[in-house]
């Protein structure tokens, strides 16, 4: 559609924001209590990172009042600080959720401020799972429409797009107008940041945080009268053009308020890179029908170009693990499991796992899906056995159901070397709506105040 | 120069930020204080502007200990609160300095978070200087190397550029290694925005202030061990790919050590967009030949493409007088002047301004140079008196003087609605590299200690 008929971008996203209520939204709060159920399982498992420690103790002389939690630990800082340390530690290993026309992790930079915020000013669940369907909504419904160009010349969507989610979702919950919403996420157009080059380096860790802060301060500003352009998103010298697209805005604002994103968002069973879970599913599935490991001869994995580009390497580190074919199958053949603990130091130099690494070979099967692959195992009796997965499990098509993101939040609460109670924390989301206070939540998720909780 | 023969970007620029001593630029020292000069000029101007008032009482709840002045007011915060507010007051008019290849106003991203770091730390004031005739060279060859369609596409390059000069000016005061600013300087690419698109809203505000602080940021988090990618910028996946620009590595690192970016600084004479210039100056040349102003009965204002693009506008408040042909004209001929007040909404709106602003034509002449200008005068006589300037006050080839930046901080004072003493602040500009402490400075251009400090 011609941009004269329409107004500006950042003024339907915010009329869409403005009159949305939680009835409104009936339909997705369901899956908005799975994404934030997912964000606090990766960071409470992340929790005690150096990344995250270093960026806490960066930010603590520069916090006002400590009014917000650091999820997992015992410190508190202000709400914007609280909100750039959330979103590092939940998006930390790239296990938090995705949305896969985009590859944006959605509930990262939108939960962080949403709940920093929403604890400092003890504003009900209710408040913060609308705000948040919001924030991922217009997060996603931008991505949507500079995809796949945009991540592809280098930026880091999660960061760039994430901001505009975060302001939306905070200026809601400050109750701004469509105007103040609006400035909100015009003023987030002018603080949209974050490269791919940086991706395996904190670089990443300070992008998506800013994303998160940036637009808690966005909102801050807008409600303190600071206005944008009318067309900061899609203007001739606004935020899409400069980062090189031509955004589609029929794709951002079709359907609007009729089609919801967070529908479409996704949760991963294992913190490994998502085309590497066909892989890993493939692996489970063949190895009740191996005797021992030592009957292993070679193993070939075949998958797209994709596939190929993303995992086929040298593993010299956890962080290579995380994206690596070989690694995976090795955990999935020799364990049996791909969780936390199978991609951390101890594992990836185990001298079996490496043995087995060492095994693997991939291979380029054009007629395989992107996501897909077969794991074709030669055994020394010279048998062969094959499996092949087109949709693994965390994917739309054979998502995690409620109990595996409760699982995995228990498994980020042991990863998080804590001892709390990790099912007062799943109680509390699943509850969200009724509670007048999030506080109750996030004292839930500090480390410090969960013991004398449990009384 | 092919990239694999030289090391990266972000290194060879921190080597030249970690071997340089206060000695090695004795001849950028003078061009340091006149830069300083000017911004304190510009930023105690605009200290009570609400854009300004803003800023401040958003951050204030989210500051920690209160260690750096706000200049020309009486409230304190962190530094890089503090950061983010002064910038925005020195630019906040764009009558701060201008590095013409660039069109980058060096100062405000540097400056702010230089003096409000050394302030918390009690730095010495050569420690100031000489960190900030580096960060100057950071960011202006950074800006070099990807000018002049960095802009053209949309980027507002002081707020993208400037954040690398602020990390680097930080990390040079906070005694970083070369490892370590070169990961301050790789971890501002994932921090850099602001767009055009913005400008004429608060959002311009935000991404100069976020250039301020962020760079203030990264340094800190280098300074922690927080790392960056080797080719942060200037990578297949980095900064300036991802902004769309090929950067011109030659450009960027050529004389490195050898030829200095402030010696090219310059200072704007009139808080009007540097095209106008010659047209005030040519106004000024005409005045005096010109008998009573009812004499005038049109007036041609000959120039570029560029000149007619930026300023041939009406004028409906004091944002297009800034840029605006028609009010230079009728201000530099009735009052013979084009300071602060001049641009004011008060002198805007008068009618004596409006009546003579409506006899200005803009005429293109393709003959003319880009910041050039012919003004001329038909007289009800029938006579016609004409002016060209070729390079306006202010220019590389007509720089300010010392004297002249002194009186513009006198007027940024007065501007500032302060009684305070400005030649105290102007003193201990000059006297920058005998002090052994820059908090002395910084309350001189404090507003609520300077009564005190003159008994």
């Amino acid at each position: 559609m011609p941009q004269s008929e329409v107004s500006s971008v950042s003024r339907r996203l915010a009329e869409l924001v403005a009159v949305t209520s939680w009835a409104d939204v009936a339909a997705q709060q369901r899956e908005a209590k799975r994404s934030i159920l997912n964000f606090f399982a990766t960071a409470v498992g992340s929790a005690h990172d150096p990344a995250v420690t270093i960026a806490l103790q960066t930010l603590s002389p520069f916090s006002g009042t400590a009014t917000s939690t650091i999820i997992g630990r015992t410190e508190r800082l202000d709400a914007m600080s609280a909100a750039f340390v959330n979103a590092i530690s939940a998006n930390l290993l790239d296990f938090d959720d995705t949305h896969p026309e985009t590859i944006i992790h959605p509930a990262a930079p939108v939960a962080a401020p949403a709940l920093a915020l929403a604890e400092a000013r003890r504003l009900p669940g209710r408040d913060v799972l609308t705000a948040f369907i919001l924030g991922v909504e217009v997060e996603c419904r931008i991505g949507n429409a500079v995809s796949p160009q945009h991540y592809a010349r280098g930026w880091h969507i999660t960061s760039t797009c994430g901001i505009f989610g975060a302001a939306a979702a905070c200026a809601k919950l400050l109750g701004l107008s469509a105007d103040g919403i609006a400035n909100a996420i015009g003023i987030a157009a002018s603080q949209s940041a974050g490269n791919v080059e940086n991706l395996p380096t904190a670089g990443k860790n300070v992008s998506v945080g800013n994303a998160a802060r940036n637009g808690l301060f966005a909102a801050l500003l807008a409600q303190q009268g600071y206005e944008a352009a009318p067309r900061a998103i899609e203007g001739p010298l606004g935020w899409a053009r400069a980062m090189g697209d031509d955004p589609d805005l029929g794709r951002l604002l079709g359907g609007l308020g009729q089609a919801w994103e967070i529908s479409k968002n996704t949760y991963k069973p294992y913190p490994a890179g998502i085309v590497f879970h066909a892989v890993i599913d493939a692996c489970f599935a063949l190895r009740s029908r191996i005797g021992r490991i030592d009957q292993i001869e070679s193993v070939g994995v075949q998958g797209s170009a994709l596939l190929l580009a993303r995992g086929d390497r040298p593993v010299r580190n956890e962080r290579d693990a995380r994206v690596s074919i070989h690694h995976c199958v090795a955990c999935g053949l020799l364990i049996g499991a791909a969780g936390v603990s199978e991609f951390a130091r101890e594992t990836v130099f185990r001298p079996d796992i490496a043995k087995l690494r060492d095994k693997v070979r991939a291979e380029l099967d054009n007629s395989m899906a992107d996501g897909a692959a077969r794991v074709s195992i030669r055994l020394v009796s010279g048998e062969t056995i094959a499996e092949t997965v087109m949709s693994p499990r965390g994917s739309l098509a054979d998502p995690l159901g409620d109990r595996d993101i409760e699982a995995k939040l228990r498994d980020g609460v042991r990863a998080g070397g804590s001892s709390w109670s990790d099912e007062r924390i799943i109680e509390a989301v699943w509850q969200l709506d009724t509670c007048d206070d999030i506080q109750g939540l996030m004292q839930r998720a500090s480390r410090s105040n969960n013991s004398a909780l449990q009384t």
